[in-house]
């Protein structure tokens, strides 16, 4: 296993201007593992309900997804429903049912202890820290995604987190939250200076912001015509960003770039269908052939 | 003369977090000619009143600009107050003086009717009509700026003048604004049915993006760490686009892409001090380093 994630395993209600799902397969991890699942072996860490469906499992071990570290508990699997009607970049929740995630304790066999790469998504700080600390040692790259709840109400712990992680992503609202700067390349910069070696702006419709020591870089999103549901496209982005990072085996700069193109364009797959409908059957002449487009659209000629 | 420009002049005052300036410069005409000025010979089209400084009609003939379109009128020039205090990206209006531009009427010259290249600045659409109207035959290019207030005022002289244009400039709400789309690409693709062959979506802090009937470029914003003064950003965006492709002279895609850097670069030059301040004393070095951060900032190499 390349990549240990840990993170939710949920089923979403979702409402978009396209139509309406109910009781989806969403969740941080579920969408991390399925992203990176086309770039490198991901296990997953979280926990699922009695009424998880079997054919979710199925779907993940498809994508050769190690599911071992999936606690089984008594009781419902978290849940979470929410709307895009008035703003198709802005979730309105409506509901939020912890159910089994609200004791979720995570364990680590000794394989997932040893992957090299981990991403821990948005959890509660203080078991992104466990996670950290029941690894073997220190990963080769270790990331981690945060929301506003943490950043309120458990923000020593969040700060003790980012101290030890190589990047953290998280949405610029957010960065702005966390660091108390106004303006994104201050924060990005606050934050460089609480530890990590990078940090990821995620963007949402305008795409993501790279910040390093010495180089930014800025990944569009790429314009798609139509966007159904816009759940799970930063942890599809994530996934693409790490999955790619464990395939190459390397985090400097240019990969780090290149990284940043590949999550944006898993980020604009996901959107595209509900829930993980699209990004559960890709190729891969279909990812190469929408990161193409990403040179694309980026592209110019230098001033004569 | 190879841009002609018809725009406001005017006297703002500021007030940002970086601080407060009285009567400075301004108006979209001012902007877009001086960030030209590096490029290509331009024209100002414009209203000024008695109260107008002849240190700064002077420093525009310092920039080679041709100011024998501005009409002497009696009365004080169009001010401008606003203030970026709650948020620097967008300006809350707390006063606005017409004054002489409320009588406004542009009168054009020979060698103003005969210029190749045709800015409209965000003014009365039955201006830049009338404006357009008055050129000797139609110029290789003509790209025009519109605002909120004439999407709802009037509709159907700006509906007639996007018809005749090659390009509208437009901030992405007012995009949205004037489709009835909430989706940027879909609002893009409408404005393009509306007759121009290109759209330049103004994004702000997230920079533009050119859209075509066959090609979509994303320009980043340059991150600049301490934003002063966006007043005008936007048309000196215009500016540089504009006086970029006046000074290669052409139109295809592979220059519209350059010329979205171009605009980007003098856009970002123009947030760094209040009003005019800094992109009246720029160096073509200072310009080309500039512009060539964006190949770093935008950079990344292909999958492997």
């Amino acid at each position: 296993m390349e990549i240990l994630v840990v993170g939710s395993i949920a089923y979403d209600s979702v409402e978009t201007p396209a139509g309406k799902r109910e009781s989806q397969l969403g969740g941080s991890a579920s969408y991390f593992s399925v992203s990176a699942s086309y770039f490198t072996k991901v296990g997953m860490i979280g926990v699922i309900g009695s009424d998880f469906d079997t054919n979710d499992k199925l779907m993940f071990e498809e994508h050769d997804i190690d599911t071992s570290g999936l606690i089984h508990a008594n009781g419902k699997t978290f849940r979470w429903s929410g709307a895009y009607m008035e703003d198709i970049n802005n979730a309105v929740t409506i509901d939020t049912q912890l159910n089994v995630f609200s004791n979720f304790e995570p364990v680590l066999s000794d394989a997932h202890a040893n992957a090299p790469y981990l991403f821990l998504a948005n959890i509660d700080p203080k078991l992104q820290l466990k996670v950290l600390d029941s690894m073997n040692g220190r990963p080769n790259m270790v990331a981690n995604d945060t929301m506003n709840l943490w950043i309120e109400i458990a923000r020593p712990s969040l700060l003790e987190l980012i101290r030890n992680v190589d990047s953290i992503f998280i949405n610029e609202e957010e960065a702005k939250q966390l660091t108390g700067k106004d303006h994104l390349p201050d924060a990005a910069n606050a934050i460089l200076e609480l530890g990590p070696e990078s940090t990821v702006i995620k963007r949402g419709e305008y795409g993501a912001s790279v910040f390093g020591d010495d180089f930014s870089f800025a990944a569009p999103a790429y314009p798609i015509t139509r966007v159904v549901d816009p759940t799970g496209a930063g942890d599809c982005f994530a996934g693409g960003f790490m999955g790619y990072l464990a395939s190459i085996g390397k985090k400097d700069q240019d990969t780090l770039r290149t990284a940043a193109i590949v999550g944006s364009t898993m980020a604009s797959f996901a959107c595209e269908d509900f829930g993980i409908d699209r990004i559960k059957n890709l190729t891969q002449i279909e990812i190469k052939d929408r990161f193409n487009r990403f040179i694309d659209l980026t592209r110019f000629k230098p001033l004569t």
